[in-house]
């Protein structure tokens, strides 16, 4: 889960000089966390979701699984515990699919989006500590709240719709692929 | 352009009490502004690209025009203005394709999308006091910069997919969508 974002132990509020183009000041937002997401992609071709509260725009959203790691550990790694803690799912095949700069006239915040596959129940169960709630549905469905706005979250509206661009591209397995797009 | 977000005349740092389920304090960025992608879509299935230096993550970076507007102004007037201001083109004609949230673990920046076609020269020439360079480029050779990581600005990536998957399910003109997947 993303959250902790402005903390003060996770980000710093920087004024460095502009270039000389400019000689205003110019205001960041230094992010020592990166962003991932994660589309788990069922062999049926059904996606999990996660339902939370987010604080920062006061509504509860639908949206990949998603979480962050510390700059220096393997972004992968931090995908992985991402996955299974908040909904609970291991993986036997990930791939990076997608890099992102989130926010780059006002953060340095950088986000990695992979696809999970061959995907299985985790021993332990997520933590729902968060109030989180998971949901898988049919890709198709996930896409269409996507581009519709209803599933606004910018690294889950691009990863649904860089799969369904794998899907048609030939980048997934066939029958994955039929089973998304059906 | 997207810029001078963080300086106080456009955001401000707040701290809001977080829900019971969490005792803990809540950092959150706050915009005046949101922000705007445009997708300058030619006829013969060229995109539009603008070239700049990003302060934040300190690299020059090719990305959609985008800009931004003060809530409260329709997006679309925004829209079109940041696409004459920075791209030199008017569009004929306009439509909203995608809705995001940027960051929403820690602001509560709202992005819209467009895609512009019916394109022509403004009468006035781009603002290039930002240092902007202005290229077209096949849209198949922007979706793949954009899906390979070279091109990683979130909401370019996501109007790119977002195109093609308009060109693929019929969304947009048969010649226009032939051009671009050609």
């Amino acid at each position: 889960m993303r959250t902790h974002g402005l903390s003060s132990d996770t980000t710093k509020l920087s004024r460095r000089p502009e270039t000389r183009r400019s000689p205003a000041l110019y205001g960041v937002v230094s992010f020592k966390n990166y962003a991932i997401a994660i589309l788990p992609l069922h062999d049926n071709g059904e996606v999990t979701l996660i339902g939370q509260h987010r604080m920062p725009l006061a509504d509860y959203s639908w949206e990949l699984p998603e979480g962050g790691g510390p700059i220096g550990v393997d972004p992968l790694e931090s995908a992985k515990r991402e996955l299974r803690e908040e909904a609970g799912l291991v993986a036997d095949d990930w791939r990076q699919v997608l890099r992102f700069q989130l926010s780059n006239s006002v953060t340095d915040e950088r986000g990695f989006g992979f696809i999970a596959t061959g995907l299985a129940a985790a021993e332990t169960e997520p933590d729902e500590t968060e109030a989180l709630r998971i949901v898988r549905a049919p890709f198709r469905q996930a896409l269409d709240l996507a581009v519709a706005g209803e599933m606004p979250d910018a690294m889950t509206v691009a990863m649904l719709l860089r799969a369904y661009h794998m899907a048609k591209e030939g980048e997934l397995p066939h029958a994955l692929a039929k089973a998304m797009l059906s």
